[in-house]
């Protein structure tokens, strides 16, 4: 890991994203102050953190100094776009304000704000101290600097920005994810196959590729020419498949019911504390796994 | 791994698919045959496997007393039709023969033949010897037993089969990637991201999960009542994007060159052994780390 870009870091709002954004910025080594309105959440945040984390009692104490505001509070527009009326006036001048929006257009909550330039979306995966990615995207207004020094500073702290250059519902990561489970959805309604099926053709079949290379680096090893070649192979397959894909399945409670007891009699009846442990420690070890033995680069492979 | 639960195999054809089944019934202990008109590519397909593999010079003697029959020949229609019927009139009567097309209706491939109903198909993922998941589906004659036995004898070799019900177009793996794709060609030629972001978003985010869960196991930890009360509580935010996707995006020689400059800038012009040896070595720590430290069984989760 790099040194962090930015050493002093204000999260505001705590809940379950905030409080996992502590550990990224603290183990990164920023100086990282917490703020939120519920003393109870604020103070369970910081448990287990190190000495460089700390909550404070105000939004101004959170944010004096701060070079990077992660804002993670809740979710509606109104709420986000007052948030950010009072960090634009609090915040230090030069501060760069970041939200962890998964739904919100950073043109809408910045709206009218002195400070648009300095605001952009940084959407983490639940939990970001455990899934790198980020996408960052700008609002109309946002200053290509701030662009550039946000995708920045999240490599430095650990984590894998994806940079979107517009506004779209549900960014990239929620697009595709609608995408597929669109299809899984139908093969399901449709008794094709059953959920555990589904998600055994993801885990032991596209999900082992995809947590290495992506479905174009994927591709990229499917054809002597590499990506351009299978595209080109394959466009037609795909364009014939695409016309008979489903885009409006029955998504009742009779097909809410056969996922849930599929999962059910896989993993019990609940999110259990100790099944989401599992998936953390996992995703960890490949994460590792691919530190320690990264895909040859465009170097190595010429040799 | 299991006893195989059946013994004696043929594969027939040794191109790219049969040359990896081979291995997958080898290494589990099958006195694994294999033919293919081919003198060259038969014997490269035998290189480096164990005693109990070996290369026939007649599709009758590779047949001889097979009990399971892999056909991995060309994938196209006509060729499959005529192979169907040599195989059902020369392998022995009690056989099932199973097809590794990853296009075609078992109710086409076998129509009018005698022994339809042991005939099935069982598509791999390329390699299977790497990717365990097998699409194990039967054509409108096949018999219930014969799925059945396809089945076992899919996890007794250490593959993971689903069953998929009835055919659809792409079956149930490239349907659902043709899904994501399709959005992904969307965001790529709309400029809203790069071939780079996009395959980052996945290996750096959604795959990470997907390898180890599917997208219903990954549901089931994101909501405290599991998957059920995820896809109640999202469910109209999955609708709402669904109404946003774009069905038929952009797919020319330009976006096809961003993706494959994308690729090479990562990995380099070519699909190098280089690059698909690492990949296929990360598959299969993936499998063993998954192996060696299981999802936490309902029973162990609710202790």
């Amino acid at each position: 890991m790099h040194e962090p870009t930015f050493k002093s870091v204000a999260v505001i709002g705590t809940g379950v994203i905030g409080r996992s954004w502590i550990r990224v910025f603290a183990r990164a080594g920023c100086e990282t102050r917490g703020f939120d309105p519920d003393d109870e959440r604020l103070a369970r945040a910081f448990e287990g953190t190190p000495p460089s984390a700390r909550a404070c009692a105000t939004l101004d104490e959170a944010l004096a100094g701060a070079e990077w505001v992660q804002e993670s509070g809740p979710e509606a527009l109104a709420t986000k776009r007052s948030l950010y009326a009072e960090l634009d006036a609090t915040a230090p001048p030069t501060a760069i304000l970041a939200s962890s929006t998964s739904t919100h257009d950073m043109s809408r909550i910045a709206e009218g704000l002195d400070g648009a330039s300095r605001c952009i979306v940084a959407h983490p995966v639940n939990p970001p101290h455990v899934v790198p990615v980020v996408e960052v995207l700008p609002g109309e207004r946002t200053d290509p600097e701030t662009v550039a020094a946000a995708l920045a500073f999240m490599t430095s702290v650990g984590q894998s920005p994806v940079e979107m250059n517009h506004y779209l519902p549900g960014f990239l990561l929620n697009r595709m994810q609608a995408a597929l489970v669109r299809e899984a959805v139908f093969l399901i309604g449709s008794g094709a196959a059953t959920a555990d099926a589904i998600d055994t053709v993801i885990r032991d079949g596209l999900g082992l590729r995809w947590a290495l290379m992506g479905p174009f680096g994927t591709a990229h090893t499917n054809a002597d020419g590499g990506a351009g070649d299978y595209l080109e192979r394959y466009g037609d397959a795909y364009r014939a498949l695409w016309a008979d894909l489903e885009a409006d399945p029955d998504f009742d409670a009779s097909v809410i019911e056969q996922v849930h007891d599929g999962m059910v009699d896989l993993y019990g009846p609940d999110s259990t504390a100790a099944l989401s442990e599992w998936r953390d420690r996992s995703v960890r070890r490949i994460r590792d796994m691919k530190k320690e033995d990264p895909p040859p680069t465009r170097a190595e492979a010429a040799r």
